[in-house]
């Protein structure tokens, strides 16, 4: 019974979804669903990469998701471009961003006047990777103060993701981690995962984020 | 009808979180429950806190909760305590631990040999908040790494615990985190949640954790 209902809501997830691919496809937009653990960076990255991306004339716009509170949309007003804030609390304080959010939340833009948009989802490894937003790609973001063994111990979130950004490496120095251990856990559970190393202090990283973000771009 | 159903999860939960209690008091055992992000450091508070204990002759087990693998139950098997793992893969890569598996991984130990039992719950900032897992504390653990901004963005895991533990400060001279913002952060959403301090890798804040589980034993 529980089991039936579970299916009802993925199914109308995923019809929701592939009216947002339609419609994004209409406009050639690109949609990226960023992922990660809180606190991994994905602000930061979003902060970083998008004025690169307004030098090569891409047209960006941002919907953030987030249980409550507006400050990761305050984070990135200084980018002067259009942001929709998503508050998961009304809902019940929902743990990831389903299609049947993000398709209003696309409603926010004049969407003939974009290239790409980002969905910055909740921060958790878990939920969101259950559930399809529409995006054409999925990018998970893990810090390398999380440890070597994430990959493993959530494995669907690497599964479902067309790119790995490992990020803080700037810390590296400060930590036990081993990172050729962290990239083999990767391609254990996802061996076509591609993996980018960043460090949004050092500027490490991000032109290569750039290219492949510019790699996708439909026009 | 969904939010019914809902409704008919926690209600159930909450009675066996009742039993689990029942079963706690009747040994005289402190049952405190673990949460955090993904990575912030649950397992290696554990490792390091679990033998201080041993020392006092406070007789401890763990019981460790995962999507998936068996990594975190073989960090402890060093300390040679009980430990009873539940992986919530089977019944659909649960997000969380709620009484329903907590009750039965009890059932592992021998209750009457035993004075405190951990739960490290699923590393996620979201969902766990939500669910009573019988225990008689819970205890977040909150990296530096994660910035200030999580206590506002996550409101309800702050407000569910008794004791907050900022972990890795080792790693504060190599961030730009503000600590005092952090704080105020946690002050703002619970003003009588109190606020430890920790490096495991140097030992810090150690003794203090050690003195707040010893105030609470129950015998």
């Amino acid at each position: 019974m529980e089991i039936k209902i579970v299916r009802n809501v993925l199914a109308a997830n995923a019809e929701l979804a592939g009216t947002i691919r339609e419609r994004t496809r209409a406009h050639d937009i690109l949609l990226i669903n960023l992922m990660s653990s809180p606190g991994s960076g994905k602000t930061t990255l979003l902060e970083k990469v998008i004025p690169l991306l307004k030098n090569k004339g891409v047209r960006t716009a941002v919907i953030e998701g987030d249980i409550t509170t507006t400050m990761d949309a305050e984070r990135l007003a200084p980018l002067d471009i259009p942001v929709a804030q998503i508050n998961t609390e009304p809902f019940g304080g929902d743990c990831h961003l389903g299609a049947e959010v993000i398709l209003p939340a696309l409603g926010n833009f004049d969407l003939s006047r974009l290239d790409l948009v980002f969905i910055e989802n909740v921060g958790n490894l878990v939920c969101p990777a259950e559930f399809d937003t529409g995006a054409d790609l999925n990018l998970v973001v893990l810090s390398v103060t999380e440890g070597e063994d994430k990959p493993l111990k959530y494995p669907l979130m690497f599964r479902v993701c067309q790119l790995a950004v490992i990020s803080k490496t700037d810390l590296l120095p400060y930590l036990g981690l081993d990172l050729n251990r962290l990239k083999s856990n990767l391609a254990h559970v996802n061996p076509q995962l591609p993996i980018l190393e960043l460090s949004a202090v050092k500027m490490v990283g991000l032109a290569e984020l750039v290219d492949w973000i510019g790699r996708n771009l439909k026009k």
